[in-house]
């Protein structure tokens, strides 16, 4: 099986891809979102993994955009509990340090307090840094990356779990055409237009509370081309025959809902 | 005066300072959100304005949690139009295109049409690939800016408006650590914690909404140390006398309630 993410091999994506489908998985290598649901599109993989969501960042929300515009079904989520590695070229001081931005953010404390005066160099994959200090071996350079990273270019691990805050994590979708619903599906994600009234959400909310549906998400996103107007995503601990209803109940106090996919949580 | 920003003069950052303090401000570039803020601390300076929030990839939690840390007051809030700008070394094909990579993502339907086979490079700031490029003169070199990057450096515009979503925007917290409450403060941000019910939010929006106060974003956030456990910020369009009362409805339904700030949304 082809799962096309982000990045490449070693990446925290490549992570997520291996928790939901194993490790017998072939990676499809993309430098985008983009080009990840493009790969899709072309058949040069069968299903996708995609972050939606660091605790750091927040949403991406291009990559709720690209669902919408390929609709494909999300089929299932994965959280990653974030743990940064500093990994070092051995026997020099180090100098510069390569990583995604967000990895770099992620472990700024660490990196002020321990190697204040050390280059930070902004490259695009956490696991990228890796392989390439693995084949530069330029003296006194590092990476920030994961320890799968490590392992997979052989390279040694100088300081563990340097991120700033412990509870990092990223959330990601799993997204695959041919999807269907499991019939033990437990959760969905919703995008939902309420009318342009200032009630309308929270009554949105109560059909849901009043039929005991738990909210994991909830985020107002400006509708494009109309700024300031809000479409609301939510991840709602229902699905099937319990959510139509719950569906059903909605329906008058919004202009559109879209279901983007429901399936099993915790499977 | 002296204002903290993220990146270097040019930056869509340095345009939402102006935009909210004026022409006559001195900006102090810094590297990193957490360091705006520590420049304010230090009396580098006297002001802060972050970006946290922009339509291609949502709320930048990590300033939010900044201004809790900090504590500094909202004092404003710049929403600009981002519209990018292709900038060139005159006299060659264009090779090589530098720019944030947000920038280059916003751009990515013009680039693969236009400039499928050119390479793109992440640099830390977008005024800083059109300071870079006009030093180095580098023949094919270009950078994605915005047009008053491009006047700054005298540097020509080679293609105009390329982003591929028109509505773009980015929209900007100003943050004054000496900030009051003026008298006609007509929008406050808020960040509550709701008591661990489903009906809660619902709840706490439906006092916000019989009061017809206009919710501008609602999103959740995962509580730090304690995965999808949500706070909620919000932005109502109140302040003063009515924002207290409708606080002091919510209070029963709520574990925690902070202000941000309160001010004038369209000064």
């Amino acid at each position: 099986m082809r799962v096309a993410i982000q990045g490449e091999r070693g990446s925290f994506h490549d992570e997520a891809a291996r928790q939901w489908y194993g490790e017998h998985i072939e990676i499809v290598e993309c430098d985008s979102f983009p080009e990840v649901f493009a790969a899709v599109k072309s058949g040069a993989a069968e299903k996708a993994v995609a972050a939606m969501e660091n605790s750091l960042y927040g949403s991406i929300n291009q990559v709720y955009d690209l669902v919408e515009e390929y609709g494909y079904p999300i089929v299932g989520e994965v959280h990653l509990s974030v743990h940064q590695q500093l990994i070092a070229v051995p026997g020099h001081e180090i100098t510069t340090i390569y990583s995604h931005p967000v990895a770099l953010a992620q472990c700024e404390t660490f990196l002020d307090e321990q190697y204040p005066f050390a280059g930070r160099v902004e490259v695009p994959d956490t696991a990228g840094a890796v392989r390439q200090i693995s084949e530069s071996r330029e003296p006194g350079a590092a990476a920030i990356a994961s320890a799968y990273a490590a392992s997979l270019y052989d390279m040694p691990i100088i300081a563990r779990d340097i991120e700033n805050n412990p509870a990092n994590f990223t959330r990601f979708l799993v997204l695959d055409p041919n999807g269907t619903v499991p019939e033990d599906a437990d959760r969905a994600t919703l995008v939902v237009t309420t009318k342009n009234d200032p009630g309308s959400l929270a009554r949105v909310l109560l059909v849901f509370a009043d039929m005991g549906i738990n909210l994991s998400k909830l985020q107002s996103r400006p509708i494009v081309g109309r700024p300031w107007h809000y479409r609301f995503y939510l991840v709602v601990d229902c699905a099937g025959e319990r959510l139509h209803r719950a569906l059903e109940g909605i329906e008058p106090l919004t202009t559109e809902v879209k279901v983007l996919g429901e399936y099993v949580f915790n499977p």
